[in-house]
């Protein structure tokens, strides 16, 4: 057991925040200047005409009408008790970056203006001792408390219920961002829940360790909140998703910490482990994580290749699932993603270039249909011998699915850029643009149907609402039994983007269920998946989960409605 | 999708029961006529003299005092309604054998009469439809509804409670034995719950497929009952345990079924698959799992190792774990273990013999203490190569630790016999010995230590109780952060044996807690483990989980009592 000392800052000062409007940190922003495909792509397919350069938002932080906080001043005096005052924020700006995630129902709301309901005072403990006090007193005071990690959700999450007539409390974990330990001996480190993504990997990283938890968010989101909302990431083919990794718990309940023990594998009853993953708030606050962490590996590499078609694609990613392989990423791209890649990236360099490079030989030689055509990434990790038989045996499958390698060239490209998109996302909803993502998981036999009718479902959708809209989608992570498909859908919306997006984002979930899929494979309910949790996981389920939530919270103090609705 | 058209019967004759008064089937006994080491070896260790060829136990069912059934007629027509005549059973064998499991404490109880408290009757369901009406029957009628597998749990989640007032009724799965349909693409199985291990084995391998779920209780266990206790085999390793082999799951409850779609990983709340699982009856009656299935292995073996110590043993198990090998079994048994392995084996063949020829070499060669030696058994499953390139890692791993590879002769006896052990504590017991087990699962970090303070514990304990006692144990199971070690223990019993039983259990349950060990790692909870449980998930934990049995049953119709107590 090592003590992982380091110098970090606990101060409120230091605690990240996402924009108030969008995605990451002021200054950073997307723009296509060197990337002359982009435009007349986009125009293309959804009839979007980007500007050049920077953007300018013109969204002024002052033209908001926030709602003024109804935390009256006992509530606030003991809070500041418990955390101090400089740990109690009532101010409108901290406030409204604690309403809302990160989808694009949150984004078109708050450049909209619109704030039905906004926490009325957001809270820093600096350890779960002031956690404990601030649960204990909402439960005596009849709060509401929603725990705060990243603020990147994207099911609604995080948002307070607009009829909530209580105290809002948003707790934001941020301060408690330290790996405490690491068990080298059994690769297992105590970390406290609020540290994001880039930090956490900092302080592992320094003594030779990683998480190996990578998601989309991975920058600007939290350990808690991977463990509430039952996270996966980019190489959780490896690693592991957020529920594999997560071995002991401590989460602060009224009265007292539910602290479990961080063993490899326990028979103690219905899990209480897996009932905290995923639980979104909704049984306490998530102070600490006991993970299961990996030696930084040898070796890492992500290679590229080509597939002729979708179902050449599927049928290779199958193949290496069944095979001994054990590659760290598996991931490939369906004709539209793939368009869409090839329109993303810099002449000269980038992912399209040495394909493009190759097309007249391959098209000819092959005889593929250009337009049908699958990028695919599979990374590798380990020992030099691992990797190198790892990839033997995947490049036999591919060649056997009628695919063909394309180097390391694309995916250090891709590596580099895979956290990038969501800012692609604001630029282009500066232009009018609505961009949003629905993912799933199926067996292996459903994959290919699911596919095809979430492609039918948002086509009808969009016609429905009368825009040109695009769906594209990839698979991004192999089970021994299924696969993660992950849709990303777009369209120029109108003037009630919000129901023009309900519209195709409950035709594709809905698709998911038709075809037996889960409503979601990695992003959580919160609000917005909770239309089809009774068809996913039954009525008796969802009574089932009720009634734990009842049980453990009869007075709805923590984010109630999530999840569940009641 | 193909459907598995199986000849079977489903009658109610053709449910199979072990002996009423211990394991397995009538007519299969333990001797030790061909394991000339075998009686002198036991008593040394624990002063047992045990006689020659087949023992009869002398014990008569007629002998028993089999309190009368409370089940009033209404209750019986009302389940005859659904079930038919044939399968509701009143008689007192049928009663007695659905009244334990199978742990010492049982075996001692049946062997000695005492039968505080017995199931009024016996139904045999046909089908879902069935139990869902036998379910809601007992809600409506105030009945109490404990589901019965096979009978082989060991930590009382069978029996009734001695107070229990209202009928109670043993719900028999044992018709609901089918393997309904493979899906070939997916590696899916739709499986019926009341399947015995080899029937659903039969019906898999038939199809070119397998489980992988090989549990010591294998030939007399069933899945549901698997699910119910969080089980694990000796292949888990390689298959996982029932937790990840499990994906799809169809629960009765009180009006409707909870089903949980065979998905590889979904973020919908807290996992309901993973309350189910390890619920031992409490939330409802499984009747069918999706399991994860594999292709039957081109190649199967299992190659015996030796060790000149424990803490090489685990060492090299460690290692095994950290490395890119994959074997499907990691077992070393400490040198108590392998000293019982040597002495159980047949001159001229047997796990013993190869070792026994070489040991002079290696003990002036190696200088190795032959009374610290540990036995190993590595297994490797799957095509030719993977399994060659297992074996050359593995092997380098175990020189490196000081250990030898000693062939596959022993490991094949040892595939051959892994059932057999519940057969000799049968036999042991006949001549006044008490033989049981504890297991549980830690970091690697700590396994040296949860070992060495189990030996004191129980050597405390044996002392205590004033015997002669023998404790002895095996790493059965490697996890990436830790591993599961396998206590049995025996010593020869006075006239209360369940006292001292419980002197030595609770001594070495109590080890597991103090050194940050589970209560458990595969065995559930039942009656048994109950009063560790707050010591290990927290008084918390309990509360949560109490809440949620509580809140799903509020009449305390299924099992009650179990797990939690309350």
């Amino acid at each position: 057991m090592t003590d992982v000392q380091q110098q970090k800052s606990d101060s409120v000062a230091a605690v990240k925040h996402m924009k108030w409007w969008g995605w990451g940190v002021e200054g950073v922003a997307f723009h296509h200047d060197d990337k002359p495909a982009f435009a007349p792509f986009v125009k293309k397919i959804v009839g979007v005409e980007l500007s050049s350069g920077q953007h300018d938002t013109g969204l002024k932080f002052d033209d908001l009408t926030v709602p003024a906080s109804i935390a009256g001043p006992e509530v606030v005096d003991s809070l500041v008790q418990i955390v101090g005052a400089d740990a109690v924020a009532t101010d409108d700006h901290d406030r409204v970056v604690h309403t809302y995630g990160k989808s694009i129902r949150d984004l078109i709301r708050i450049r909209a203006g619109i704030l039905a309901r906004v926490p009325d005072l957001v809270v820093y403990p600096a350890d779960e001792a002031q956690v404990q006090q601030i649960v204990d007193l909402a439960v005596a005071s009849d709060l509401v408390v929603i725990p705060f990690g990243g603020g990147s959700n994207i099911v609604g999450s995080l948002e307070p219920l607009p009829a909530e007539t209580r105290t809002i409390v948003s707790l934001d974990m941020g301060r408690l961002d330290r790996v405490l330990d690491i068990d080298e001996d059994s690769g297992l480190a105590r970390i406290q829940a609020g540290g994001q993504g880039p930090d956490l990997e900092e302080q592992l990283n320094a003594r030779g360790w990683t998480l190996g938890h990578f998601p989309d968010s991975f920058t600007h989101s939290t350990l808690g909140g991977w463990v509430a909302t039952r996270s996966s990431g980019m190489q959780s083919d490896k690693y592991g998703d957020i529920a594999d990794i997560t071995k002991g718990l401590r989460v602060v309940r009224p009265g007292g910490v539910l602290a479990i023990r961080a063993v490899p594998s326990a028979s103690t009853g219905p899990s209480l482990r897996e009932m905290i993953i995923g639980s979104e708030g909704r049984l306490g606050v998530i102070t600490e994580v006991t993970a299961q962490v990996h030696r930084l590996p040898e070796k890492r590499e992500i290679l590229a290749y080509l597939f002729p078609s979708w179902h050449d694609g599927l049928a290779a990613m199958q193949a290496i699932a069944e095979s001994d392989a054990s590659p760290s990423v598996t991931r490939v791209s369906d004709s539209h993603e793939t368009a869409f890649s090839f329109a993303t990236s810099k002449p000269g360099k980038g992912i399209s270039q040495k394909i493009t490079d190759l097309l007249p030989t391959l098209l000819k030689a092959k005889g593929w249909d250009v337009d049908a055509m699958c990028l695919s990434f599979i990374g590798y990790e380990g020992g030099p011998e691992h990797v190198a038989r790892t990839q033997k045996t995947v490049g036999r499958i591919v060649k056997a699915n009628r695919g063909m390698a394309v180097g390391t060239g694309p995916g250090k490209l891709y590596d580099q850029k895979k956290f990038d998109t969501p800012y692609l996302r604001d630029f282009f909803m500066d232009h009018g643009g609505a961009a949003d993502v629905s993912e799933t998981a199926a067996p292996w036999s459903k994959l290919r149907d699911v596919s095809s009718r979430v492609y039918a479902a948002a086509n009808q959708a969009f016609d429905r609402i009368g825009v040109q809209g695009w769906i594209m989608g990839h698979l991004s992570h192999s089970y021994h039994s299924g696969a993660c498909l992950y849709f990303t859908f777009a369209f120029e919306h109108g003037d009630d983007a919000e129901a023009q997006y309900d519209v195709v984002k409950h035709a594709i979930q809905q698709a998911f269920i038709d075809t037996g899929a889960t409503v979601s494979h990695h992003h959580g309910v919160g609000l917005e998946h909770q239309p089809w949790m009774s068809q996913d996981v039954s009525p008796e389920g969802v009574a089932v989960m009720q009634g734990l939530f009842d049980s453990a919270d009869p007075g709805r103090v923590f984010n109630p409605g999530k999840v569940t609705g009641a």
